[in-house]
């Protein structure tokens, strides 16, 4: 009779074991997918003042006329961008926009390891922030090989891609209809990584003689990009 | 004795059916995985003919110069967007690239329902296919709210989005630095899906009286975007 009460113990035990294996592998396979994040921001993004992301300790020392403690597409690219606490990769076709300027130059400040890699053309206009990146000592190199460098994603800290439609230009966040996907899908930012890094590579200055970054190379007028 | 046997043998099955579930359930998790697509496109493309990817019957039958036979980022594209049974909605900002038209002029003569919105300025622009594809008979509509309707997106049997920086120009196919994700992500695809349906209803000319879909509303020059 103890032999059968044995036998009892040890298939309630086989059961229950059984059963937190599934439990678990359950819990793990929930939490995986958890995991994964994929989010979509359209634009153009609703108007709202922005000063609290980035002087969170004092979140209501802004006076500005716009609506404050609003959560909008923009609020939310700005703080995947502010994210960052190891490296940003920026490849972007045009970069204007002073509130993502300010964003990168605070990563910077930071310690977060700054990369940008734009159009040539784009990068000498007026009202671009490049030369700005540049005087704090951020890297940043131009596309010298394509007609356009039309790519507008960036990688925070080689694990979340930020891509899109829209460029970091004012008029595409409050005018424009635009989308920009967050995801740290591997099987996305992967190709992304190795993108970002092909190109680095292609358009380090030491690989061509004359220095024509700042000055466009093609002065035709284009309008379809 | 045979009371003990009883219970080992319920024991065993007990074990085995644990088991069947967890191989079960695994071989179904790895058929759900293996189901979410993620593909990500660089552009330029290499150069190559894409005539076989219109007549798959007579594959050989193509004597242009280009490089035959040959998988390019460009092939893989529109072979996605051919790949529409039921339905093809199309989001984007410049429409000029010949190939693309005709793949779409296929799909509609396949008897795939088309829907096109795109940017109301560059509709009208010379090279657009716009034109061509609504004396087609193709339901094409142009964005009115905004600067510019800036998306680039498809979405191919309201199950697969295509989307990134790449405008549908040859100039973005064989010139330009462009990325173009595909995926039928769920969490990706449905928000685009929300976003197009909206913008359709929304730009429906019978909501607006004067028709400004065929002329620019805007005249000044626009370089950012």
């Amino acid at each position: 009779m103890s032999m059968m009460w044995t036998v009892k113990v040890v298939s309630l035990g086989v059961v229950g074991l059984s059963l937190s294996v599934e439990l678990l592998s359950w819990l793990l396979r929930r939490l995986r997918t958890g995991r994964t994040l994929n989010e979509v921001l359209f634009f153009p993004s609703e108007m709202a003042c922005v000063e609290h992301i980035f002087t969170p300790s004092s979140p209501h020392s802004c006076l500005c006329p716009l609506p404050h403690g609003v959560e909008t597409s923009f609020s939310r690219f700005l703080r995947r961008i502010l994210s960052a606490t190891s490296s940003l990769d920026l490849c972007v076709f045009a970069f204007s926009n002073m509130d993502l300027s300010r964003a990168v130059l605070a990563l910077h400040s930071r310690g977060v390891t700054i990369r940008v890699l734009t159009d040539k053309d784009y990068a000498a206009i007026t009202g671009s922030q490049i030369g700005v990146l540049r005087k704090a000592g951020i890297c940043a190199r131009c596309d010298v090989g394509s007609v356009y460098m039309h790519h507008k994603f960036a990688l925070v800290d080689g694990r979340l891609l930020i891509t899109g439609s829209l460029n970091w230009t004012l008029t595409a966040v409050q005018s424009n209809v635009e989308n920009v996907i967050v995801t740290d899908e591997p099987d996305l930012v992967q190709p992304f990584i190795k993108e970002f890094h092909r190109l680095w590579v292609h358009n380090d200055p030491a690989r061509y003689l004359h220095s024509s970054d700042q000055k466009p190379a093609h002065s035709t007028t284009r309008t379809l990009h």
